[in-house]
């Protein structure tokens, strides 16, 4: 998964001046901000915050989570406070939304950690990383594990405050018109794929891409690319790319468990009184839930739809693909650790709750899912 | 698992006639009640609540969920409201929480729905059954598979509104002093082991007993039992099991992810103003995960401490026991539901869900977590 709105060269530039244009008329007409009341919360004030995200406005999963939110936080604080959620591209593009709660031209935004690995490479694990964390075992380490304390911590320089606030559960490796039967298949494979997951498959002889979700499907129908990745069954349905692709492949090595975030502005965090605050931590707690739910439930009725309707052929990745890229993967991490002290001691705790956590799942949920599916 | 305070028939009897003297007190006394207010809920009105439950007061995991839940609420109602939380037998037995909670003397209450199966057959599918659904599948079918819709319609000629309000993640099958290598040797176990879970174990062979878990320790130490189920290694250190007993086997095949509930009186609940119907609703929503991740995090570090610090065995049940144990479940659950049209309804409706979110966890966690741990 990655967020719609990759843009190429020209695009971008223009893009920033529209975003630069806006956040100067934003912040010269501001008058609604409560940064100004910094100094003394007030129990009584109403608070009116604008919240921008990566997704497009209304997305189904993705892009309704920071909507059930803003819908939370109004009705338990009985009106007092009101977030008005933006789709990409309508206030800012996808991916300034980082800058933009950064600069604090608006107060909060909704995205991914790893769309920031360029500022934050240490970002990247608080979404999701090849043969990485599970949803339930990502929820445990940020929540209960450490890791939230040192998310924290990294996007303190940057002014911003994430709450945890999504997850997708694991999604699947993606359409593919090529048949993957052997390591050499992957020589030469254009395949849109971002993050550590394109790092892994250009080691493998493949050629990762980088493309906005509204332009894959064109891509993969013209042939510009072989294959996509972009999330699972429920949102891949939408995008109709059983029309362009043959073959659906699993499992999504690449991201096992992808958290979202929720991003404030500190010093607009600051000036909320206490029970705004925990009113936002709590729906933003509640609503990582629901996603994580949603597609559950929705998946399943979207895989059944797209084999047994459109035909689609699900296909496993062979062992020795599999294990080329795990192998892979643990390097490009080492060596990802090796860069900095801060990404060293993020991968420190990452990796030993990882080890602590698999190897307790592996008699717990996982010997008791081998027994029933048996 | 289940609550502690089982009690003996004559215990039974002495702890109702407390708990009928505790309501019949209540309700004469009662001016704090909210439901005078039931007509016209007010926006400013104070409340202050009264929650039962059935575990010891602050246990961890299951007693930490209703005291956070109280926390989160007073605070995001910035004091608007208060609940106290009393411990199994402090204001009513551990098994006496859905009878006061129906009948009003208490405004709330945490326990688990299978404890009322003598009452609400059906509450069993809402807490965990042999063989059943995950953490996260529960999740996603109650929150998002028609399930909750289901489980209010069959509390509510109780006058009771519930909400899900925590999950242990799939439990252990216990604590053992005798080897189980085949069939065989469930025959003549004295086993303490609940609910349909108990049922099973009969069914093979063994003698299954119900035991308040405060009575576990003495019962395995002295032989009065063989062995003993009660949640997983973080609850299972604290009791202390790994002195009185040898081998720890798994898979929890009985409860693979039982999901506890928050019961509310409707009456209650149809005084409060909307936000803090909200209100409740998130923080619990909040708690679920946050039970689960603690949990999670937790059993990791006690099953390390278990085996490495105390010696003990962890041993898998034999596939042969296991699949038996499958067979006997699926039949004991299939004449459950012929027994009347409402259990029927539900079990139509978790197995529906369990056979489609089973075959799409096969190809998308199952078969990640099986690629991660090659």
């Amino acid at each position: 998964m990655a967020g719609n709105g990759l843009c190429k060269p020209r695009e971008i530039v223009m893009r920033y001046l529209i975003y630069l244009s806006i956040l100067i008329f934003t912040v010269s007409c501001s008058n609604a901000s409560s940064t100004s009341e910094a100094i003394k919360p007030s129990k009584e004030e109403k608070y009116n915050w604008r919240l921008v995200t990566s997704w497009p406005k209304n997305y189904p999963g993705l892009g309704m989570a920071p909507e059930r939110i803003a819908d939370l936080v109004e009705e338990m604080s009985d009106g007092q406070m009101t977030i008005t959620v933006y789709g990409a591209e309508e206030q800012v593009p996808a991916f300034g939304v980082f800058d933009a709660v950064s600069s604090g031209s608006h107060q909060m935004g909704h995205s991914g950690g790893y769309f920031w690995k360029g500022k934050v490479p240490a970002a990247q694990f608080f979404t999701s990383v090849p043969f990485g964390l599970t949803a339930d075992e990502i929820n445990a380490w940020v929540n209960r594990g450490g890791g939230l304390e040192l998310w924290r911590e990294i996007y303190a320089p940057f002014n911003i405050y994430p709450i945890p606030a999504g997850n997708t559960g694991t999604q699947m490796f993606g359409w593919f018109n090529k048949e993957i039967n052997s390591l050499e298949d992957i020589k030469g494979l254009k395949m849109r794929i971002p993050g550590i997951g394109g790092e892994v498959l250009k080691e493998a002889g493949g050629i990762p891409v980088t493309l906005p979700g509204g332009e894959l499907f064109t891509a993969l129908q013209t042939g510009v690319i072989d294959a996509t990745e972009w999330v699972g069954p429920y949102n891949d349905l939408t995008f109709g790319f059983h029309q362009a692709a043959k073959y659906y492949y699993y499992p999504g090595w690449h991201e096992p468990g992808p958290m979202l975030e929720l991003l404030i502005n500190i010093d607009a965090w600051n000036s909320l009184p206490n029970h705004l605050q925990v009113i936002i931590e709590t729906a933003t707690k509640a609503v990582n839930q629901d996603m994580l739910d949603e597609y559950l439930a929705k998946n399943n009725q979207a895989l059944t739809e797209l084999i047994e309707v459109h035909g689609v052929e699900l296909r496993k990745l062979p062992d020795d693909v599999i294990e080329e890229f795990r192998k892979i993967s643990n390097k490009i991490l080492d060596d990802l650790a090796k860069e900095d002290e801060v990404i060293s001691k993020v991968y420190d705790s990452y990796l030993k709750f990882k080890n602590n956590v698999s190897a307790y799942h592996q008699i717990s949920e996982d010997a008791f899912v081998e027994s029933r599916n048996k």
